[in-house]
């Protein structure tokens, strides 16, 4: 039986990307993984490494979704505080979780288990791990909120893995065309035909590259043969219009 | 006389974005040239083309911040929805703003001034418009909303041009210092060296090359001789470990 899909919001953490030193490019890869097994990401919110800012949209985002994931400020350094607000969130206790530090320990010999590559096992008291097969420090979840690091080439790995966890069945499905013309020329026949098929959700997105510019329109809906069947009407009224229309 | 640092928040519009569909690099090239200028990015929130999210995050952020920038929706398709909403948002008529139609009249001939295009010249009623020299549709600016469009090769050039109009004069000081130890081995040192300068940010960023990781220590302040001097001193400390530090 088909499942309602669920709906999701992403919290990129940390002052970097706010300052523009950091391209994020984790929420793009998260919603990515999102869409293939159905769950709708609703909302991106960048925030600064500000405990009372933390507090403030966690508190938001685990009654408006029903997952939330956070990205950033779970690492060994004093500005990473992502931890710490969010136990004091959910009015739990921050506590060294002894299968996390279990599994730094095991990784790094006594001498260099540090104090900040220990603060990384510090939880909200029922915190339940993620592994972290690229550099072992885990992330967690805890009530709807799901913390993984801020590092791409771990957060991808962990993400990739533990996302396929959540896959309830839903499927939706999708087709793109392409066309030479613009949305200028477009626009009101799509709009026109937007209103008329009311199950599916037409996206309309304009591309420049070198020499050349256009439209991607993209269909999406829950029912196969309608997509199908919009996007074939589409396909032929571009092809009438001399637009060239490519299927994608 | 150095003024109060403004502050600002950046609102992404487009489906595109939380499909995964596209990587929005926009809040990115702003934060940037907000930087530069020395206006302060707290948030950036990644929404869907929706009439009343819209509205609602308008409203929020109008309050919150000094400045709110907007990017996408305000093209000629019928998911273009941003000015309709902002207009909502502010109790403002929506209007054909008449030097917006000349602009796009004189760049479009007669017979290929479709709706779809007349619709981008529909603008609230107090808006003031920002020049775009790529396209010729322009932005537009009412009360603190600076609104631009979504596609970067023209909210760049329109972004970079406007923003300059915005500079009063504040300014900070940034070092970075490189090292190839790790975060779990500095870690304790900075935490203890940024409780020593509360006047100086320092924020800790770990980088993974092929074969080498380390970590990049950014230090921020207003005055540039106290931000030399922490740099400095923690520099000698990495030097002193071994950790080879590289000052940019």
């Amino acid at each position: 039986m088909k499942k309602k899909r669920k709906s999701s919001g992403i919290i990129i953490i940390g002052n970097e990307v706010l300052s523009g030193k950091t391209l994020d490019t984790n929420s793009n890869f998260m919603c990515k993984e999102l869409f293939k097994i159905g769950i709708s990401c609703e909302e991106i919110n960048s925030i600064k490494d500000d405990e009372k800012t933390i507090i403030d949209k966690i508190n938001i985002f685990k009654s408006k979704f029903d997952y939330v994931f956070t990205s950033g400020g779970i690492g060994p350094t004093h500005d990473d505080i992502t931890s710490l607000s969010i136990a004091k969130a959910l009015n739990q206790k921050l506590i060294l979780n002894s299968e996390a530090k279990l599994r730094i320990s095991k990784h790094y010999s006594d001498d260099i288990l540090t104090e900040a590559r220990l603060k990384m096992a510090f939880m909200p008291e029922n915190a339940i791990l993620i592994d972290n097969p690229v550099s072992v420090a885990p992330g967690f979840y805890v009530e709807n909120i799901y913390v993984f690091p801020g590092v791409p080439e771990i957060l991808q790995v962990m993400f990739k893995d533990f996302v396929i966890s959540l896959d309830e069945g839903y499927r939706y499905f999708k087709r793109t065309i392409s066309t030479h013309l613009s949305e200028g020329i477009i626009g009101d026949y799509i709009a026109r035909t937007q209103k008329k098929y009311e199950n599916i959700e037409i996206g309309s997105y304009p591309y420049f590259k070198k020499n050349s510019f256009g439209v991607s329109l993209v269909l999406k809906g829950e029912n196969e043969i309608e997509v199908k069947n919009v996007c074939d009407e589409i396909f032929e009224y571009i092809k009438i219009q001399n637009g060239n229309p490519q299927l994608f």
